[in-house]
């Protein structure tokens, strides 16, 4: 069973948002819809190498010359465009051959300067922002997009495994963090989802600490929050490990956000509310008087993105079969310990799914 | 000799662009103004968790929470402000009670959609493109500044030195890439400043393909342009090494592009209009009927960010002391070889000074 083309859903936006085409910028959209897998540095805020067009009737890929070749080769179906500066120069008299008046496009992908420049170059286009409709095309994965989601998250937990062979006390954050990059670019990953976050001790309080040059330890212990990426789909882990040994007062708080884990888990169902899941999760820790140390949301969507729609906490819509979404409720009590808990799920019609699959149990290595 | 601080040059602009404040969010600015060092995802365009604002009389942090702690500790002098949602809620009162009504803002850094929403939310501001001046006051590196130029440039010559001893014939590009990166890594770089390219045979032959799984050959040309960051400051470079032997073609061609090279070299002197060194170069080329083959601008400035001010090809003013910028002909011919030659150059009083010395010559491994 197949549904209609990515091509031909994008496509449907044009009646949805009232507009003759549109013009696609952001990254992760370009790669969903054609193929078009750009440098991040040639993206648009730096430069504007690469985009697309989409009319009713005309898909086309606006490359500049180094692209040429490489969007031939990869974006079957779409016609190629070469250009030296689009948005003032090649793209405002396609506009016009093409009839569109209004112009869908992301007003979060584009610079303002690169807005501005477009505004003014065609001043018969009225720019729409079409930033939400564009990214809720990929809110619902497809069977290929779950493999790679998959194999992105089996690489994790292997990766996962071998950090519990390799991590000793006496090694640094950073070198854990090389350890495990190393390793995902030696066993078939396109690299690293995102830096990953490797912090000992108390600093593990910090839920967007840096790593850093400070050491493992015995006795403390080490969170690690790490992914990579197969076929630009990314996958995002979090374990929280004990060096030689775990005091009962870190059991008992990782007992907490275990739990908080497993009733977030219990509660992921297509047609629940988004939010309703953060808040089960939310339950359980303030129970045991650690709501205040739970300081983010629950989750978010993760694809080509590492960050994507749903947000789980802001979420006020039903979740739906299909979504892929992390789980990662935490407490953090600065100067004394962090405790994170991560894993990937996909939403099925048989409910969650967990796509990472490492142990949760609490570990002593 | 000290001149006026950079806060102090920052102000100056405040009667150059006649507005009454600054918002400064382009990573680079953040970072040369006030010590301010988000990591690469929190930027503008994936979120908004630090900005700086500067006025005639105040100097101001805004930081999400995450960054609080940081930014106390790193922003000497600067007041914190701690935002949630800087652009729609913090902002726009502040701005307010400054008595701002015309603001200085980085088009090229913000995107639309944040751009837009801080003047819906503050509709009596007027907001000015700030991105030219802004950039311009990181022309001309300090002494400071150029110490670490410095010693990104010697760490990128020690790796290449590294490298010269360990590719060999077989090793994958990746393989070369994940080489220099772990050498980087492990002998007190930041990291890399750009992901490297490594083009085997004739994949040299394109300026801006991907380092891939192509295997290293005997008889082939192997480009490597890499580069590291030491204190955020960056360094690249690019040599074209010989796998066991150079035809006389090739070796032909690299006497070219290494004459271009220092042509440039010679003419790269304070006072100078930038283009006329780019044009010097490719005289070179074209007396050697190679014009055509060189199908980019022969460098660029380099220091917070790898690509900065003065393009050369377009930089239609002079050049002075104190500038950083690459010089980096080359030569492209499809199918069959790509050569290129990429030195960092200071300018001082006494005429240009590399700070990459990497052998120029061409070597064979």
């Amino acid at each position: 069973m197949t549904g209609p083309s990515r091509v031909d859903r994008a496509r449907a936006l044009l009646a949805e948002l009232d507009v003759d085409a549109l013009l696609v910028s952001r990254t992760a959209n370009k790669r969903w819809l054609a193929n078009f897998i750009l440098q991040p540095a040639e993206e648009p805020t730096s430069g504007y190498s690469g985009t697309l067009l989409l009319t009713a009737d005309r898909q086309i890929v606006l490359a500049d010359p180094r692209y040429v070749e490489q969007a031939t080769a990869d974006c079957a179906g779409w016609e190629l465009v070469q250009t030296a500066d689009p948005l003032e120069a090649e793209l405002p008299p396609l506009l016009a051959d093409l009839g569109v008046a209004r112009l869908g496009a992301e007003a979060e992908a584009l610079s303002h300067a690169h807005w501005q420049a477009l505004a003014d170059a065609a001043p018969d286009v009225t720019l729409v922002p079409a930033d939400g409709p564009m990214q809720r095309l990929r809110l619902l994965k497809d069977s290929r997009e779950i493999v790679a989601l998959e194999r992105a998250c089996a690489l994790t937990d292997a990766c996962f495994a071998h950090l519990l062979d390799t991590v000793r006390p006496g090694m640094t954050e950073r070198q854990v963090a090389w350890e495990l990059e190393g390793w995902f670019r030696s066993n078939g990953a396109d690299g690293i989802a995102f830096d990953p976050l490797v912090l000992a001790g108390a600093r593990a309080a910090m839920p967007h600490g840096r790593t850093s040059d400070v050491e493992v330890r015995e006795g403390e212990p080490l969170l690690i929050d790490f992914g990579c990426a197969v076929d630009g789909y990314r996958s995002d882990m979090t374990r929280t490990v004990f060096i030689g040994s775990a005091s009962d007062r870190a059991r008992e708080l990782y007992a907490h956000v275990l739990a908080a884990q497993e009733a977030a888990f219990a509660a992921a169902r297509a047609g629940v509310i988004g939010s309703s899941v953060h808040q089960a999760a939310l339950a359980v820790l303030e129970a045991a008087a650690l709501g205040e140390a739970f300081t983010h949301g629950l989750g978010h969507g993760i694809g080509l993105e590492t960050h994507e729609d749903p947000r789980l906490k802001t979420w006020h819509q039903p979740l739906e079969v299909g979504m892929v979404f992390t789980l990662e409720p935490g407490v953090y009590l600065p100067g004394e310990i962090g405790i994170r808990i991560e894993d990937d799920i996909h939403l099925t019609d048989d409910g969650p799914r967990r796509l990472t699959g490492a142990p949760r149990d609490l570990i002593v290595i």
